[in-house]
Formats: structure tokens, sequence, C-alpha cells
């Protein structure tokens, strides 16, 4: 038997815990070329609440009743499969079960030496590609310019600042508790960081921390701190949307200023992505993130949560900004 | 003496005829290297709202109390320049007076057998490149794909969906009056034409008009027309912005759905753009565009208004669609 868990109705507005259901299911014994699995590590990612709309989106939604899926970190604990063997850990997206079935299709056999397991649903993984991708090939960093970050704090912003700097830019951080502010500055080498919380002026506030323009604006989260930032935009300006989470649980359009002045007035450019736009760029994308990562150039953050019954409650708090860094529920 | 027109004050809004001044100068005698120039047509753009504000921008503001400048085809009356000689027409970014004196510094001899003057001005000048160069280098156009146009009927617009039917693409324009739209279905071939003064649900009818999306967007225009085609944008779809004439006369910032969510959702890119960015590919553009026109492939519309003293009147009459492509003031 093994605990599962469906999307019990799409949400309305912000995701709420009866959103889901969980059940008992009983498992089928692995076939030629499967494999059991058991969930070590889960991912929760705003994006998931996309799939959870009935929304054209870049990937289909979920069904109502159906489980839902995430990139998942697991252990072969019964191969039928020539690629993989007991007490491998491998990382893919897999269903929101304790104990499931896998033909091996998507799974990659992890390195547990090269890094902590949970690292390849981070820094390692779609965070640190998305990070690592939308920077260099969106937002085209050069040396000597300034790069600001909203969700700075998260999974992908805490690493994209940190690329940033290694690419030499000055870099300046959004993020939403003095926690936070803290933690931009003093472990991720942020040379500015911003609360928005506590900034009455966010505008300004940008505008004093890069008073030569934003040549680059790595946006996570859409909504009025965007606004702000875009009214700082440089000529050749270049804006890598990667995510809008405040915009996310609306039911309602969000209004706010038109852009396109903005990208004409500047000849600046915005370009939304999901990482795997760029899958052929990955195993070189992985290579540079592995070596920076065993020379100490980069560090990460994870809000570990202990529990296979917390995940929709760990996803529910991302929307409250309640994690540092990536969200993951260890089972 | 010559007529000149001042910039007397920086339009509140919507430009009038009070903000313009007209004097009379005394013009010098062209010294060595310089030229005497004889006005003959002028560029009315609606660019040049942006120069009269102080706003920064990509081009530096006018200043009060000296003359606006376009871009003008005049005739050389006089030549101590070894480039120039008398009865030459050249054309380039000129003072808005009747005669004056140049050193030839960015002035290009047209070649009046090729093409009107005032194509110039047009399609083989700033406006035929914006749309060529705007279309290939940013929205990419691929055969097949469908091309949604805004300001249709302008000058830059109407090039644009011509080029787009060339180079295999669906097109639809958006234009303001009935003897617009027939304009592009009967003259420039466009494939559907939507009067978005008469049209209430624009979001619907852009739909309805591409059934299976918008691949390219060239946006001429901002505002809601905008909001309701983005609203229809297809995956990895590319919006040229190229001007953003509805928002150029608003005195407050203009409101309207936020675009990060469309953007991320559909990996979309939205850049803004002056033809000038482009500047190394003129050459190949021109080329390309003087072979279409003499093949017959490219068709072009001019409203000419007579008289030097019509110039302001002329550049009002662009914020109120009384333009049927390029917008010229014959001298």
């Amino acid at each position: 038997m093994s605990k599962v868990i469906l999307l019990q109705k799409r949400p309305a507005g912000k995701p709420v815990l009866t959103d889901f259901e969980f059940k008992n299911e009983s498992v089928a014994q692995p076939g030629k070329n499967e494999l059991l699995l058991k969930t070590q590590y889960v991912s929760v990612d705003p994006y998931l609440r996309g799939r959870m709309s009935d929304a054209k989106s870049y990937v289909p939604p979920f069904k109502v009743g159906d489980p839902i899926q995430s990139g998942i970190v697991a252990e072969v604990t019964e191969s039928n499969h020539p690629d993989f063997k007991e007490g491998d850990f491998v990382s893919g997206n897999l269903d929101w079960k304790e104990i499931q079935v896998s033909d091996g299709k998507g799974l990659t056999v992890i390195d547990k030496e090269a890094a902590s397991p949970s690292a390849y649903l981070g820094i390692l993984g779609m965070t640190g590609l998305t990070a690592y991708l939308g920077l260099t090939e969106i937002g085209k960093p050069q040396k000597g310019e300034t790069l600001v970050v909203s969700g700075a704090a998260g999974a992908v912003g805490s690493v994209v600042g940190q690329i940033g700097k290694i690419l030499g830019c000055k870099v300046i951080g959004i993020a939403g508790s003095e926690k936070k502010i803290a933690l931009l500055k003093d472990k991720f080498g942020f040379d500015e960081a911003i609360n928005y919380k506590t900034t009455e002026d966010m505008q300004q506030a940008i505008k004093d921390a890069a008073p030569e323009g934003v040549d680059i604006y790595f946006d996570n989260v859409g909504g009025e701190i965007s606004d702000a930032v875009l009214a700082n935009i440089n000529k050749f300006g270049r804006v890598p949307v990667c995510g809008a989470i405040s915009l996310y649980n609306n039911t309602e359009v969000s209004l706010g200023p038109r852009v396109q002045a903005i990208l004409v007035k500047n000849s600046a450019l915005m370009q939304g992505f999901i990482v795997s736009n760029f899958a052929d760029k990955f195993p070189e994308a992985i290579k540079t993130l592995t070596t920076w990562l065993k020379e100490g150039k980069l560090n990460y953050t994870e809000t570990i949560v202990e529990g296979f019954d917390e995940i929709p409650q760990a996803f529910i708090d991302l929307f409250e900004g309640k994690n540092e860094g990536k969200m993951i529920v260890k089972v």
C-alpha cells in the first residue's frame, strides 16, 4: 500500500488544503523493464499552481482526481530494468506517492557523492538550470552591468544573484523580510538588498541602489515590484521573466502600468521562458554549476519540511514566502 | 530669409498648434564644405512627440526655442562641398526650415529615378527600414505563421503586413476606419482586417480571425488593442514593440493587464526597438525593399499635405489617425 496525493479540485485563487486529497492505493509489482521507487525528497514549486488551473499553458493541466507530479528524488528498491539497480537514487518528474512503479523514462541516476540528493532538486536540478540558463541566455550579463533580482532569497533568485557576481555584475536583490535581506548580503554576497515590505517607494529605492540604472532584471515575481524595477531599466535592458508568483493566485487580471512605452524608449527586451526551452544546453550548464559548487562559489539554502503528509502545506506556504531557498519535503 | 518652426513649449498631453512658433530668420551664405538646401518634403512622425518631452529617451529631447528636426528631402541649391552638386536631392535629419545651410553630415543623395523623392522618407527610408528590420530581426517570421499588425494602415504597419505576406505569413491588420480596413484588404493584401472602433470584443475578434493563435504581433500602438492581441499570443510568440502611439500623449501612466504571466506561460518575447539598433543591416534591407518595390510586390500610401505652414497641424493630425500611410508635408 502507498499513500498518494490527488488534486481534489482546482484552486480558486490561493490553494488551500481542501484542494488536495490523500488516498491509499495498493502498489503493483514492477514488471519487465520496470522498477519500484521509494520517494525520498519532493520538490514543491510555484509553477505547479499553473498546472492546477484548467488554462492553456506550457505544460498540460493536472486532471482533477489524478496525482500531482513534481520533481522527486527516489530510491530504487527493486529493479527489472537494465539501466537501474537496487540502491540507486534517481531524480525525475514523478507522482506524489510514497511508493510507485516506473518504466524509468525521464529518470536520471544521481551521483550521491558529488552533492546531497536534495541538491538535484535544486541547485543541480531545475532551479539551478533555470537560474543559469535564464540569466545567461536571455540576460546575457556583461562585466560591470547592474543586475536586479526579485524573489532574490528564493531557490532560483539566490542562484541568479550568485552567478551574477561570478560573472562580474553589480547585484541587487529584492526580498520580503529582514532575515532574507541579511541572507542575501551575508550568505549569497549580493551588493545591495531591498526589503519590499518595509520600503515605501520601491522605484526610488531601486534608483538609489542602482544610480547607473538596471541593465538586467531577472523577474521572479511580476506585479508592483516589477513595475518599480522596469521604471529604472536602462537602454538595451534585458528582462528574463522567469515567474510571476505575485500574479498566479489572482482570479482577476492584475492591472499595472503598461510596459510598451518603456520597452520602446529603451529598446528593452522582456522574455518569458521555462527551463526546458534550453534543454540542449543542460549538460554544459550542469557541468558549470557543479564546478562552481565544488569550488565553493555557490551557496544554497533549502527549507526542508519533514513528512509525506506535509507536501500540500509546504506547497501552500510557498505563496506566503515561508521558504528560504528551495522548498523540499523529506519523506 | 527663411521660415523656421521652433518648439515654443513642451506639449502637455496631445500637442496643439500653440506648442509651435513660426519665425523668420536670415540665411547665411554657405561656407567652404557647406551647402545650401531648399526643403522639398518633410516627414512628420509619432516618435517626434517623445522628443518634445523632457524625458529620458533614446534621442535627446528638443530644446524649447530650438527648431524641430525630422526626416527631410531637400534640393541642393548651392554647394561648396565635393560630395554634393546643385540640383541633387538629399535625404537626412534636418531642421524644420524652408532654407538651411548644412555641412553635409548624415545626408544621402537619393536616386530620383528609382522612386519618387518622398519614398525616401517612407518605404525606402526610416519607415520601410523600421518595418523590415523590426519584423525580420525580432519577429523572425516563418512561413505559415500568423502575424497581427496594429496601426496596420499606417506608414510602418502597411509595409509590415505586405512583407509578412511576401514571407508566407497569414496577416491580420487592425485599424480604425472602414476606409482603412478596405485599404488593408484591397491594396495591401492583408488576409483579415479588424476595425477596432466598431468591434466590441477585440480579444474575441482576434481569436476569430486567428483561430490558430498569434505567432507574431507587430505592435505600433500599445494600450487596449495590444492587451487584446497579447491575450491570443502563441507559445514562443514574438512581439516587436515599434511604437505606442496610444500611450505617448498620456500625462499619467496608462494601466492595463500586466504581461508577465502571459510571457512566462507562452515563453513569449517582447522587444522594443528603434530602427537605428539595426544600422548595420540598412544597406541589405534597402536593397531588398527596392527590389520588392520594383517587382510591384510592395505598395505604399502617402498622405501628402501641401505647404510649409501646415507642418505642425499635419503632425497633430497623426494622433487623430487622419493619415493613411506615411504623413508627408510637401513644401
